[in-house]
């Protein structure tokens, strides 16, 4: 389905990359670890040049990358794809150390970015207990933590539950901080593996149609994925929802301001027959407090079954950021156009994709 | 006592094992990871055939391996010693990845899998809070979270609060499963390690005498061991219980049905005089609810200490699944007939075994 | 600042180790692990000898080395500073499995361990919740599960909360024990960290002259940085505290005993206006229990900040053991005489040192 993927890149990517790479041994402040790149360590594999700096120090927010960049991070996304299938162990970052510094546990999160780091030849230092990062003081800051653990490791993947935590966070350290979700804000991993997967599953992001469903008011996934789609052109988004959890004005105006094609229907069916991808979502139950009434007529209202895979066109996809509870029926899962496996799977590549680029650049 | 162990496997097992194997190329689904076994990583000093297949995709219960199975288990298990004493750190498993996936902790077990992981050069991701893999949704399948690990890792260890979750996860997995206790359930590599200790110890597994004491009602490594001994020939089993924990019927009639002998005694020092093997357990407390009295009347019945150790055979062991409280006393510990750190100390090799054939084959 | 600082180390400390250091090959009981040492590991940078063991088998208590061992374990720390900075990975420790069993959480302790362990090529077994290594029986002595734990890994790091856990451990474990902290006791790597940062920062331990501040009663760090200085020649030692948390009357009299001046002094301005070295503790807010009005005037009472910078000789550097509250004002952090983030880095090359020394000798 995607064989040809990389032909439809634009051709100029990779050459506006070089330009705005700036090359170690001209940097002024070479990043500390710069030393320990080996240019031997590097996959064969690997086609395109290498030690060119990636012109990001962090990556803390999904729109801090244009679609040019966006595409030459699903290029090494899919190298790495081919990596972790073929190779034996792949060495690449063989030698660097990764802290996950988890302020909240969030297993799925930490074990694909541990894989990541790992599959790459890495080594990791993991707590899921930063909230207690000293068991005799409350209240010392974040930056203090962030300067002691950059004296552990190379590079900080960091959750936090406040908004903004990665962003203080970066500006504190002198290694790369990778935000893996700092509470209602930013999840950037989570927005570009969703793009990905429709890069890989659909082969092209101009022109594409895609249904978000489900609970828009909340979902940050959701929230993301329709501001980054509104970078490539000719996109529609269609937002399928119960009413007590519509999708906000705030994206509403952004994609409107961004020339982005958009409706809002309440039949799933319609939309599901026209769409490349449908993005389902769960419902919420925590945001709806005591009134389990609400909660429960919201979460029946548009399920993926069967049913709804019959007017779904045959190269389209399902996607869902998971956890999912019974909003895609379990029966949907053996249908090839259940990408959210797939997905989750992507999550992976994208990881490897942005360690290798902070770690060791281009 | 052991050193002439592996003349007694019987000369056919090696044969046998040969023809149940499946070669890779033969093999129309080979594991997804089949292109990173490299015959050059295996290490030179094993000297059985490689490249075989293990004819089995997952460990999920001790019984299912027959005896001839059990044998050639148990060789690897020591070569696996050797290897763990001898080389400056294998790299047979370099580039595998192995997922611990606890959802109650048992860092016991936990430790021994990834020491013996790490002792083969691979590497792994931890989590003791499965229960909890999704901080936002309750509710996820253990089938969904299965589907996304192995997306992660190429083996999956699992400890479940749930009979029967084992077997769920191998049913979904298209990696291998090992069973690190499920529940009520089964918990394979405990009663491999313990068949392994009277092997190594006794050097011998047909015609043994095993004692097993304490708490046979509820114990599931006890029930476990009974069953596996029902493989070999010649086994005579004594159980020494308080009368509230008594074995079970089920055990005793299979046993029956499988032509193993076996008494009930309350005589602690016959049955000791009398045994190769001396299995004690824990009377476990949490069974007796608000009948302290009856706990610490069983708890106190049968005590193995050194004027036990005076009425048993030289050649005879003492064995203990630990924890350990009362029930051995710590001046036993120095009599070389304490086999009980040794036994743990074998879940080791076991675990080493069963990681290497899992993953690489025979 | 410390360019000089091994040119002032006692030219004889070396010949001395060296005498006390026992060959391998001349052990009657060579560590378990012995074989596994390969001289083709070492780095070709260390420039001092090696196949000499380390004169102790264990580290449970900072007073257990003299100042000539002292000189030769921060040689070896430098040496470490220059390894992390400089290769690309260390494979010093490849094949040696460190298990941190850590009863209580310390995230910052475990970190730097972990860290240390890696940084050297070895590996790691984990975990926070030693306090319930098993989930089924309480009442497992430490002595047991050290037996157990020995058998998956090369060396123990052990945070604990009882004083003397331990020196317990160590009289039970065959292989090497590293007190990461046991309670109200020890914690030797905290206490080894500052002394180095003090040699490191100001270039010499003789004729030094520091400033004690803050709680001085309850404080585990101080106490020990107060006993260790005793070893060095014409020490001052300044006391700054509340009157609640004054130094007690062991130390004062341990120091007189050892020929080392002291005085209290409650004048904060005037004992930083002579002192090298500053040292920062935090008021444990804890101690006073219902007393929050103690506390706060405790706590208030003698704050570093830029005033106080400002009286500060040049040469000098503030330390603390972390976490920091109020008692440093952040403002203080970008002066270059702010040492504390250097000494929490210091730990790291203190353990990767020690992590050598116990596994691969000198």
């Amino acid at each position: 389905m995607c064989c040809n993927l990389f032909n439809k890149l634009p051709a100029y990517s990779r050459v506006l990359i070089s330009e705005k790479s700036i090359k170690w041994n001209q940097s002024q402040n070479p990043p500390r670890n710069a030393t320990k790149c080996s240019v031997l360590a590097i996959e064969d594999s690997l086609s395109f040049p290498v030690d060119k700096k990636f012109q990001f120090d962090d990556v803390i927010d999904a729109q801090q990358f244009d679609r040019d960049v966006l595409s030459a991070i699903f290029e090494v996304a899919w190298e790495m794809e081919k990596i972790e299938k073929k190779s034996p162990g792949s060495q690449l970052l063989k030698g660097y150390l990764m802290a996950t510094l988890f302020y909240e546990p969030s297993t799925r999160t930490r074990l694909s970015f541990e894989s990541a780091m790992k599959r790459l030849g890495g080594e990791v230092l993991t707590t899921e207990n930063a909230r207690e990062f000293s068991s005799a003081a409350k209240g010392e800051t974040l930056e203090d933590i962030i300067r002691i653990v950059e004296g552990y490791s190379d590079i900080i993947v960091m959750r936090h539950f406040e908004s903004g935590a990665a962003k203080r966070a970066a500006a504190t350290a002198g290694i790369p901080i990778v935000n893996a979700g700092d509470g209602p804000g930013q999840h950037p991993t989570q927005a570009l593996l969703d793009v990905y997967t429709i890069q890989r599953e659909i082969g092209k992001l101009d022109g594409i149609r895609v249904g978000l469903v489900g609970d828009l008011a909340n979902g940050r996934t959701v929230r993301s994925l329709a501001n980054l789609l509104a970078k490539y052109q000719n996109v529609k988004i269609y937002f399928v929802s119960p009413d007590v959890v519509k999708m906000k004005d705030d994206i509403k105006g952004y994609l409107t301001s961004q020339g982005v094609e958009w409706e809002e229907s309440a039949d799933l069916m319609e939309v599901v027959s026209k769409c490349d991808v449908v993005y389902q979502t769960r419902i919420q139950k925590e945001r709806f407090g005591e009134r389990i009434d609400l909660y429960e007529e919201a979460q029946g209202k548009y399920i993926i079954n069967r049913e709804v895979l019959k007017v779904m066109q045959k190269h389209a996809v399902v996607m869902h950021p998971l956890p999912r509870l019974d909003e895609i029926t379990a029966d949907v899962d053996t249908d090839p156009r259940a990408a959210y496996f797939r997905q989750a799977k992507n999550g992976l590549y994208i990881r490897m994709a942005l360690l290798k680029l902070l770690l060791v650049g281009w």
